[in-house]
């Protein structure tokens, strides 16, 4: 289950948007691969991307939920920052309630010290200002000050989560950008990349064209003279080595 | 997990209503007890009693969930249903959505032929006019048509699960009625049951009282006259043996 | 403030609907009137009128909201209650939050017997199926069992409110049938009881002229034949004194 | 456009459930083809069925909507009505908006009286009690008081529309039930209403064996044997006659 | 249909704020004329304004939504964006859902080179990042991954739409800063702008006497003292041609 | 009721995250006290801190709502700025309207004038790029453009309110910084600073422990180890001043 990505497809993964990736999700018959109410909180850099290890929240109730559930060294929310292998992308179910914090600027820094890829949470994250400055790509509601135990209760990880509305699978290849957070099935993961690759170097050659002035019936999508266009186009970059 | 309630409890229970439950888990500190958006659509007949044997959805996503995962006979959503003991609540996770079922009138029919004592969800139920007949109570988020398939993936089940914003723990004690649907953590039902027959025996001589044109003060809550005055009502009550 | 209805507009808004004051007070340009949100729980009956008697909730503080609170005979819930002139209508701020209850069964019966001409809230009641029974009409967001306590401190009273997002001063004109709650301003009152009847009694004679075959152009809104042919109509009621 | 339903779709849609038609579209490709928010407030009564006469709603703006708007005998809410054709049911877009009415007692009526076999809005309607007695099914968001100008602006008719959140193409074919409303495209109404038949034909029989005590796994779905009791089971019902 | 702004309208209007107008339009008894849930993406800049040219989608369908339709050149998301005369500000209608796009890089490159002044949605955007960098300015519901086609169907340009909740008439006058997007009627443009200059130089001046410690009353809004105080202070600023 | 912070705890939780002041305010039972909804506006700077003075909107009508209300002196969102002591944060109640403002740029401009401390609203506020250039904290849903009449009422102020369904009592102390706001009792105040000093402090150590490399348990919490440790870092500390 915790295979980790080939290297040549997270590179590609890295350097294309999510924008194609539900795109050529899309034309595999996949609507619902955006996690809803999800935005990039830390800023700049490369996409984020890997695997999926996940972790599940159900809502707090007030007899178990206290501050002392923490000494428990296997306490779900704590065990799965020190299991979580290298490389991956912690995925947190919260029910979609943004009112609390999936974790703080503590937890953040052991993650990316332990050479996490992303944290990904439909709830909040505390100290957010902090947590903005980490190299570490993070993803999640918004601000929220209450601690986890104020909403949540750390049930269980390494296992199916939904999470802003989307499910996601152990091993599931997450991507994120300025434009959200995408879960590609494992078993596409390397297909899509790749098309989508072809996708975007497609795109950069409509958008010479469409800054050249060209319209778009013809261009975007291409009629036959424009792919014939794109072909010699392509030969030149590949030529020049781009 | 699967011990069934004492009889004493699971009378009482069925006897007292949510309302009255849920002063008594507010005495003991706990203040998000009852299902959100969760509704009674069977009419009439006694309160629902029964311990939660539980489904977890997750999103549903177009390649996992064809109509043919029904061909396996492992597959959750049916499998819970043959497995669930006898007396219990069936308790299904629909995360909310509520434009979708959680089942339909054949399903319901083999559950209560199995003895249920009762279906609660946060989804919705399809074939609702003819489950709304069905003696075994139903509580859900209201009618739905489409299939659970066109949003949901059933994942395991008997695990905690979240319903209607509240957390759920197989085993713990269901209380429905028109109100709507309360969860009592297990450890505290017997208790919880006790004390709620007792608040309700008072609130029986209050609401005499208050139909007799007594103002609320002094009344409810009781001072120590209408303290003395309940306790002679009371020994008049066990006297005549109601 | 606390000034009656005149006995003629009370009975004409007996008669006349919800829908038909919507539209007389947006003739007067106010367009925000129908509470939002806000139910006839109660069955049958003639409409409910009164004017407003209001109470305040704020969200509830875990170190303030506890039951002992309603010890103090002062308690904002209970005094209201034993307070509110007859012949008014309670009117109750819950910010519109659905999940706890605002009153339940003793205080709904304290209320009828004081004399209530109704019970209007914006948040839920419990013991929904009992207050169902009353004879008072109640108008709610829908049943709930949780106590007030767990959402709400009431806070003061006869002050004003908003209730379904819609502003209620003390002494405002109250009016709710299946359709809904309409606010009226107390000075407006009057002329728009006065206007409704007319408003209906227009109406009366346009369905029987569509339900008799006849188009909506020309009859409703009506041309000058059908306004003419409706004086005759009206000449026509008043001699057998309809 | 405005081709009418065949006789028999017509009879066998009347007949099949809107779960069976969600599942028989489910399985075309189908997953958002039923109205979110939608409910029947009309009682009883056979399944309503007709293909769409749509009407568009925009926001109001204050001095476009005033109620001198209706004097103009070409007002698309007013005009649509008279020119549906006998048969159809009317749909409304509202946008969702819940506050305000698409229709009140006499559109109705008039609407009744022109044939339609329905009205449906994803907004309120007023008179609801009213309308609630008519034998036409009307399916709303619920009662509202206020008149269609405090909210809406009726702008045009016969194109397509969005309701509850769905596609709706002038002369789709809606059916209607205790769960919802259904939109069937036009160019599947036959097959599906056929395949719908078989459907329940088979869920009948396949509700006999649950009744009868037969666990799901086997049943349904069905395995090789029990298809092979279905068979004979069906001539059974044939020779008799059902 | 498309006549263009006077040059003198739009100049002011590139000057005042969207603050600013709703005070007019409220004077003139427009309270809706803010798009809600739209919010500017790019950065700086003067204010956007031009006349809407619209766009209306409905909900996608599966079997009609494919990336197959772009193929047509007559599809209404690209021939629109051909078809918009200069200066003009893309209305786009998208039901408030924000999780999918309703345009990209591509699109947003083209429509600039268009001279399009703007381009405004109640939905999302993809390429987001790419997009914040443009001089046009675009404003909308937030970043989105997914491509149009997931939720939406572009049905139709050039007629009356709903953006955010409030009707846009084609040749409206769109006015967006960092408060948001002002819808104004065409016929009320000019005077709104005209009065709108008025008001922010007399608001320049309260500013000035709030900042050297006047107390509100009689300053904002001015007593006759402070009126005689700006007569004079404005005919300093005209005479040194401010 | 308006008594002024004591220095030493003003000059501490200037210093506190709100993350921390959550965690003290749960241990101590209280889980309802971040306003939802409410988020920073101005940038950089010290943490906002001072103690509530309240404002409290009702919804507007339309015949109450107009202009000319704020020619009297006494409106109470005009008299509030005024009256309010200085170093304290004004709370205003907008229901979580967020679609009209509770403020503009000149008002901002006299409240910091009058050296308030901050100001907080769960509604929006107009002319927002000038706000978030003050020094003056401000918070709020977010920008607005319409001006408060097209929403709201000011009815009273210096009462207890709801402020991002969190009650504020006068006197309260607010505090803010990028995470959102907290209200804190005014009689827990000292000790939850004095407290929450001490967290922090310790907070401090573990993240140095954290960047070396430490594993979550044992640490965070600590172990009696950790906790040694920590007594000796801390008494470095001390010893070189910090």
């Amino acid at each position: 289950m915790h295979t980790q990505l080939s290297q040549q497809t997270r590179e590609i993964l890295t350097q294309v948007s999510t924008a194609t990736l539900t795109t050529q999700l899309f034309k595999r018959g996949l609507r619902n691969v955006c996690l809803r109410g999800v935005k990039r909180l830390t800023r700049g850099g490369p996409n984020m991307v890997g695997p999926a290890f996940t972790v599940r929240n159900l809502p707090a109730r007030e007899d178990l939920d206290q501050l002392s559930v923490f000494e428990n060294p296997d306490h779900p929310q704590r065990k799965s920052i020190e299991l979580m292998p290298e490389g991956f992308v912690m995925v947190v179910e919260c029910r979609g309630e943004t009112d609390a914090a999936s974790g703080g600027h503590i937890l953040m820094t052991r993650l990316e010290l332990r050479g996490a890829s992303g944290f990904v949470s439909d709830g909040g994250v505390r100290d957010s200002a902090s947590i903005a400055q980490q190299d570490m790509p993070v993803f999640c509601a918004g601000p929220a000050a209450p601690l986890n135990l104020a909403r949540h209760h750390a049930v269980d990880f390494d296992i199916p989560v939904a999470c802003g509305g989307v499910a996601v699978y152990p091993g599931d290849v997450m991507a994120g950008d300025a434009d959200g957070v995408v879960v590609i099935p494992r078993y596409l993961a390397d297909e899509v990349a790749a098309d989508a690759a072809r996708q975007e170097q497609f795109e950069v050659f409509v958008l010479e064209l469409v800054r050249s002035g060209r319209p778009l019936a013809g261009t975007y999508p291409p009629n036959a003279d424009t792919l014939a266009e794109y072909e010699t186009w392509k030969a030149g970059q590949e030529a020049v080595g781009a």
